[in-house]
């Protein structure tokens, strides 16, 4: 397939408004870093990563989720991809079979199956991940005589669904890991980018000894720091230090991040950034309901970077998406997140990166685009 | 096994002397990056990394090696660690042959053993890897139906023995690579740390289209960038870009270090870390000779970190390690770099992170243990 044209406007990646990236806060902390922390800031760390980082870490995110967290029980990685890969690595034998939710983030799909791990998955609806398959699922595993390892699941604005799992669903999906001996990973990627409505208890809240989380920076301070954490379950997250075998994360960025943290830095950041994607995402749900009512549904996501577009009377992404190139607009198409590709009437469509001013005019063009689409059939 | 009390003198790791490590070149290279890069250098980049830091690896390591080199044969990774990962990743199948020199670098071990691979030593004597032996070996996997993937070595200043790959021997290593139809892996971790004597060519300018070099900034710059690259054989580079799943290494050290190639400044800073370690290195030359020269043989290194040292008439260096923490100084035991542990009368010397001012204490520390093992006998 030829790339869109240019001038396109592109709803496609999961990238942060480049504007909401905190810039000055954390040079200030990098010039600090570099002054304070001199050559230490240069050398090896542990596996578990920069001592600094973590008690940071362990700090915040204890408090968030009220949990009881050792600094011990946080390991620095690069991006939270790595988190999980690290997770894979000591966890995940090929063949062995994961629970995941699906659709899913392609980038956690792409690790599970380069560990050979045999995907097994489990439904996304407007409550998110679907615990009646889950058990489903887990029970016919057990009657095969197979011992899954790993839950996978993004409770808070889901990727690509942007759905948020309900407390009761949390309550279940804890109770079925522990009942079925599985680890559960929860991605909280996104969980930070909350722009409104009421947070829900976190898994690793909810079972603090069977819950790791994966979580990164890349949404909410820069993708570009690569810096993310696996943190939980302590046996899990001892296992994934000890299989390392990249010699730990950066502990330049590391002391970086947690100077950008003591300094108080990070709170005021997210405030501003929530603004910001308030914004985008509202104008994206005005746009949407002015233009695309007639052959598509959505919920607004309390969070996230993304709104999930469903196509209505069978209209098809994979039709869609070769006139809405013409029309210099992309998105990505909903079967793209699936486990085994089918046909899935919905779009991903991204309001993080383009800018507020471009969002009015994407959708005009998404708008035209499903009219052709719409009149051809 | 308790560590070793305070007050040691380390000759353990293979980690730079802090007083190397060009902090106020780097931190104005960060200045630079993040006053006029700005949020590009906090963004996602491709799988092979920052385009400014392949250029400019890509022109150094061309012009170094006399080789041609376009960026696209440069991969960026979290260490050189990560370039080997990456490379089995995609290479490497549980079951599959991997020929390595014998004794070798533990961490690249750990990640052959990592993703399944079936090592196959070869040993390592005072020209560097064996190459009839390796030939040897090679013939009887043939015979056996077996097709290698990689032959791992480390031509310059090998870890732990210091040794050189000789020319010859170089020349016959990619001869037998290419006949037996195997990757070379060139691992370059030391080879900007020479002292003195004469460079020897490359295994990649000996054979471009067969040899990837993991490389790093870690012994020169700082292991906490955890920047490496993988580079070469273009097949090679290209297969473990696509099958990487950690959305890359960061960004913003990469523009870092691209900013700081760019301002010339690395190799004026070589410069004076060359005369750091070579001070250190003919301390400890001077150490030994006056003090353990009964007891044991060394080569002088012409570069690296270590000094390799064999032990005479059968003294064990298994039974040394406790003596010689009672005397309050610490090493690497030969027999922990082996693929399959066995007695080795040898200890790795690391001259690197010590102070100048400690190494003949050091020394005169081991030379004690050395003589209460001895007439211990």
């Amino acid at each position: 397939m030829t790339p869109p044209p240019p001038g396109t406007i592109s709803f496609g990646g999961g990238i942060p408004d480049p504007a909401t990236l905190p810039l000055p806060g954390l040079a200030a902390a990098a010039l600090r870093v570099l002054a304070e922390d001199g050559v230490a800031a240069l050398q090896y760390g542990g596996s578990l990563g920069d001592d600094g980082l973590r008690e940071q870490l362990a700090a915040r995110y204890g408090l968030r989720y009220g949990v009881k967290l050792s600094p011990d029980q946080v390991m620095i990685t690069t991006g939270s991809s790595q988190a999980l890969d690290a997770l894979c690595a000591v966890l995940v034998d090929p063949g062995d079979a994961v629970l995941t939710e699906d659709p899913a983030f392609t980038g956690s799909l792409w690790t599970f199956r380069a560990h050979g791990a045999r995907l097994v998955p489990v439904p996304v609806d407007d409550a998110g991940l679907d615990v009646a398959v889950l058990e489903e699922r887990l029970r016919v595993l057990r009657r095969d005589g197979v011992q899954p390892k790993l839950i996978y699941t993004t409770p808070d604005f889901q990727n690509p669904t942007s759905v948020n799992l309900t407390f009761r669903r949390r309550l279940r999906l804890v109770e079925l890991a522990e009942e079925f001996g599985c680890v559960v990973v929860e991605d909280t990627a996104y969980e930070e980018v909350r722009i409104d409505g009421t947070p829900v208890p976190s898994l690793l809240s909810l079972a603090p000894e069977r819950v790791v989380q994966m979580g990164t920076f890349s949404k909410t301070v820069g993708p570009g720091l690569r810096t993310g954490w696996l943190l939980g379950a302590p046996q899990a997250v001892e296992h994934a230090a000890r299989g390392r075998t990249d010699m730990g994360s950066t502990i330049t960025l590391s002391k970086v991040m947690a100077g950008f943290l003591a300094d108080g830095a990070l709170d005021p950041h997210l405030e501003r950034m929530r603004r910001v994607y308030q914004a985008k995402r509202d104008a994206m749900v005005q746009a949407l309901g002015e233009t695309v009512g007639g052959y598509a549904d959505w919920a607004v996501p309390e969070g996230g970077f993304f709104l999930w577009l469903r196509l209505r009377g069978g209209l098809d992404p994979a039709k869609l998406q070769p006139l809405a190139w013409e029309e210099r607009v992309s998105f990505v198409p909903g079967y793209r997140f699936l486990v085994e590709e089918r046909p899935l009437p919905a779009l991903r469509l991204a309001f993080s990166q383009v800018s507020l001013e471009e969002i009015p005019e994407g959708i005009r063009r998404l708008g035209r685009a499903l009219e052709r689409l719409g009149s051809a059939r």
